[in-house]
Formats: structure tokens, C-alpha cells, sequence
């Protein structure tokens, strides 16, 4: 299989592009006329650093490809546009490994409405994806930075958190899996797997008046701190607010693990944390509703820095945060 | 280091991006206002199947990434605007040597007027570098395509053929560079490690009526097809008037390599081929004369494929062609 044979047979599946797709795959550049402002973002996903093969699917390796790169459009309010993607294929995939890695991000291309635009195939030492992904909005003022969060904000969160830490652990040890039903632990794993990126609910943020927005991909606690820094304020969390996925807590305990440090610092979690007048919390979660549940898990405050307070008042140990740095 | 530490690092360095970058680096995605139109491409270059590391710098490393992804902008006509950087660490590379790779990416950008928008530090078991790059023209129709090439053009190629394959040759089998002087190796091999795309030369194709371009990555008889199939036209090619860089044919017979095969065959040129109306050529030649030599190296005629020509009047033989499949 040459290169070209390879991105010929790809192109063949690939969807129709949008229209402001005007040249897509298959000459030296690909051609667009976006209106508005345009929001990109770049992610690479590598074999034996950020999955296993052989723990999920090859479909599900090129959807998460894809999808984090997604839920970085998601954390701005952008419409999804675009896609580039890097195949690096090992010496042990096949050509049919390779349709099913793209199949995985053609699937999610199509649901999502991203246009696979162009490309880049090559032969690697370990599989490897890097996708870049292009959005777009009428203009800049309608993308939310992490920059921008205001003292006396609410800070909303959609979705669950620790799902995917959870999965993972459950992968990675197959023996805590006892600890939770099969079907928790299924739903665990599919969290990690194939997370799926918050585009609807990250637009209905924007367009209900979020100030400053991030996507949970470090965990709650780092993620909280970059926006925190970006937008040079203070986060409170109420740690009793925070929506943790159920067998969460089972999975950790079977680890070893504290179940909320879990939650807080496992990452991957791809849910959208953001503060928003607290004037526009009902609007956002009628808005969000329909998507994702919506928590308020605390508030903005003048100062610097994130302090979790545990239900009985007291801040969540602060050596925690050593790994958040 | 972490790659938080390692991101700020680079951020430091990074000189200010263009005005239409509204978001830069460190947000989950870049903010920009494009006008009119953007060629969008992504490129990647892996340890081992693209370079090895000791043959050059690491900034030439960064250098070529971030100039192979350029080319393709400069195939298309268009001006530089944004790049984003995937950079895969491995556990040999340090802090500093990864700032060497990204200072050659920082100094390219500098001097082609792109904006370092943003990218993605990751650990890699070799080093691996995958670049998107964004240009933008007023609108479609000022980009130019592989597609659009018409019988009676002019077939023209900028600059030289056959350094960058005779440099490898001198870099990987180094007895071979006593075929030549000292300095021409040294240009021969400057030509593989850190090739120069020919952005200006490819805005005056474009602005000189250009039909039809490609860059040679590949190699001319691959590329020259490419653009033939795209266009679905068939090329002439005069071997007599190709434009071989100096020292390619004393190296070439060194390493028992036909030297015509070589600089056809050889790839990494990075040089410019376009198509363009055969009343353009003057316009085009002071147009792009500034920035490079045009040859004038055949034409486009109705019909499919390449026919390269040797001076006598034969064909190439033909076998050479397999390997531009």
C-alpha cells in the first residue's frame, strides 16, 4: 500500500465537505472562506503515551482523536468547520487498520458536521494522530477565552466528572472492575474511550453569556487553575456540588484511590467548566438542558487561585494540588 | 519540566503574532478574523522515516517542518498566516534541545510572516513534528490549484532540481561527498536539511495568470503527474531544459545513481511547478525573477500522463516511472 493508494481509498469515504469548504483533500492546500472568526486548535493522540492498543477499538482510538480536538472548539462556543488529520501508521497496521482508525474519526466528522478537509499519511514507529481542528463564529466576540471570568460569576459545569479516571483504572487493573456492575464498569470505560465533546452544550454557554470557558481535559483541578490565572481571579469549588459519575467512588476505593482526588485530578473528562453571571444560571441550564445536565459547583471571587471546600467547610488537602501544577 | 512549564517556555519565545490573530497561544483554540479566502495544510515529519537526528541541527529539524508545511501555501499562491505545532518529545530530547527545534521553527516563521498560534507539547517515543500552517488570499479565485492547467501552457519550475536528493546521498553515504568540492556538498546537504519555500515566487506564479501549480515534494515526475491527473491534461517534459543543480551529477555517478533519474526522482525540492499561458511566461519570469530562476521546462497538451523527453528526442525510459506511482 503506497501513501497515495492509502489517502485515495480515504478520500473515497470521506463525506461530502461543507460549503465553505471550496477545495478539499487532495491538492497542496485545501481552501475555505470562513466568515466571521475562525477558532483552531491542535491535538496529537500517540500510541503507549495517551492509549493502548488493543484496550478499545481502532474506531474508538480515531474518534478520541478527533473528539479532543472537538472539545477544545467546544470550550470557545464554536461551531465545529474543519479537520486536518496526521496518520502515523506503525510497520504492524494493515491498510484495513488504517480505514478503521478513520472510519472512527469519519463517523464523528459526520455527526458533528466537521469537514475532513485534508490530511497527512505516513508510516511511524507507533501509531500517532494529530488532528487540527478548525470552528468558526460570526465573529470573536462570540468565542469565549478562558480569559474573562468575573468576581461574583457562578461556575457551572455540565456533564459528570471522574468517568473516564475511572475507566481508566478499570482498563488499566481489569481486577476492580468487580467493584461495579458490568454495565458500570462499560460505561466507565466508554468514557475513556470515546469521550464525546460538549459542541452543543459549549454553544449554548456562549450564547447564554459564559465570561470565560475551559474544557475539562487535565481534570477539574488543573483546568480550574488555568482559567483561574487566565482571567486573573479566585475560584471556590464546593466539592459537595461536584457531579461525580456513579461507580466513580467503588472503582477508586478497589484502586486504592481517594474517590474525589479521583474525580478532581483524574482528567479526560472533556466536560466544559465556565463562569457565567449568575444573573444568566437559569437561562444557561434551560439552554444547556437539552444537552447536558448543568451543576453549579461554585463561585468567582477577586484574589487568585482554586480552594475545594469539602462539605464540613474545611479546603480539600492541599498537597493534592501538587500534580495540578 | 512539564509541559505547562515547557508551553510557557515556548510562549516567551514566540515573537507577536499578526493582527489577525485576536487569540494566540494558550487558550483552547486561536482566535483569528480571516478575510476572504484560506488555504489550510498539515505536514509531518517523523524520526526516522524523515529525518535522523545528527544529520543537521534540531533547529533544522524545526526549520524544515514548519518550510515543507509552507511550500504547500506557497503552491497554492497564498500569504502566509498561521501555524500550529505538534511536537513529540522523546525521552533522549531535553528542555533545551526542544527549544533548539522550536527556535528553527520560531526563526522561519519570523522571516515568512507567519503567527505561531498555537500547538501541542506531548511525549513521543521519537522525535516527531506535525505542522498545520494557514494562508490567506483575497479570495478563491487567487489561489491556485493542481486543477485548472490547459493545453498550450507553458510548463515553468523555479529554482533548481536534484540538490536536496543529492544531498541526502552525501549525508547518508558520506564517502560519496568526495565526488564534489567541499562547498558544494555543504550546499547540497543545506538543500535536504533546511529547504527554503518559495512563498514569494509562488504569490508571483499566482498574481502572473498560473493555471496550475504544485510543489515538488515527491519529486518532479510524481508531482508533474499529480498535477497532469488533477488537471487531467498530459505534460511534455524536455529533460534538456531542466534546471539540475550543480555537483547533483558528479555525486549521483559517485553513488552509482543515474543522475537524471536522481534529480527527477529524488524528491524534497520543494521547487515550484505551474502551469501558466504561454503569452505570461515574460510577466511571469520578472515577476518571479526577483526570488528565483524560471525555467521554462515544457508544456501542457491535451491527452494524460508525462512524456519526459531527452535531448536526442527519445523518450525517458519509461521504467523509470514505477516509482512515481
Amino acid at each position: 500500500m503506497s501513501e497515495f493508494e492509502l489517502l485515495a481509498r480515504v478520500r473515497e469515504r470521506l463525506p461530502a465537505p461543507g460549503p465553505q469548504v471550496r477545495v478539499g483533500s487532495g491538492d497542496d492546500a485545501a481552501v475555505t472562506v470562513p466568515t466571521g472568526a475562525t477558532a483552531t486548535s491542535v491535538d496529537a493522540l500517540i500510541e503507549g503515551v495517551h492509549f493502548r492498543r488493543g484496550q478499545g477499538s481502532l474506531a474508538q482510538i480515531g474518534h478520541k482523536a478527533l473528539a479532543v480536538a472537538l472539545s477544545d472548539l467546544a470550550a470557545m462556543g464554536a461551531e465545529p468547520g474543519e479537520a486536518y488529520v496526521v496518520l502515523g501508521v506503525p510497520p504492524d497496521l494493515d491498510e484495513d487498520g488504517c480505514m478503521e482508525v478513520l472510519d472512527g474519526i469519519a463517523d464523528l466528522s459526520a455527526t458533528t458536521g466537521t469537514s475532513l478537509a485534508g490530511g497527512d499519511v505516513t508510516r511511524a514507529p507507533v501509531l500517532m494522530l494529530a488532528v487540527t481542528v478548525v470552528g468558526h463564529a460570526p465573529s470573536p466576540a462570540e468565542l469565549v477565552t478562558r480569559a474573562g471570568a468575573l468576581p461574583g460569576d457562578a461556575l457551572v459545569l455540565t456533564g459528570e466528572i471522574g468517568a473516564a479516571a475511572a475507566g481508566l483504572l478499570a482498563l488499566e487493573r481489569p481486577a476492580t472492575r468487580a467493584a461495579v456492575s458490568a454495565s458500570v464498569a462499560e460505561r466507565l470505560q466508554a468514557h475513556q474511550l470515546e469521550p464525546q465533546p460538549r459542541i452543543a452544550a459549549g454553544r449554548a454557554l456562549a450564547e447564554a453569556g459564559a465570561n470565560a470557558m475551559i474544557d475539562l481535559s487535565d481534570g477539574l483541578g488543573g483546568d480550574a487553575k488555568h482559567l483561574a490565572e487566565a482571567s486573573g481571579v479566585g475560584l471556590q469549588i464546593d466539592a459537595g456540588a461536584l457531579p461525580v459519575a456513579a461507580g466513580v467512588g467503588d472503582l477508586a476505593a478497589a484502586a486504592g484511590k481517594e474517590p474525589l482526588q479521583l474525580a478532581i485530578s483524574g482528567g479526560e473528562d472533556y466536560e466544559l467548566l465556565a463562569a457565567l453571571p449568575a444573573e444568566q444560571l437559569q437561562v444557561a441550564r434551560a439552554a444547556v438542558g437539552a444537552h447536558s445536565p448543568l451543576s453549579r459547583i461554585g463561585q468567582v471571587v477577586a484574589g487568585s487561585g482554586v480552594e475545594i471546600r469539602l462539605p464540613g467547610g474545611e479546603p480539600l488537602n492541599p498537597t493534592g494540588f501538587d500534580q495540578f501544577d
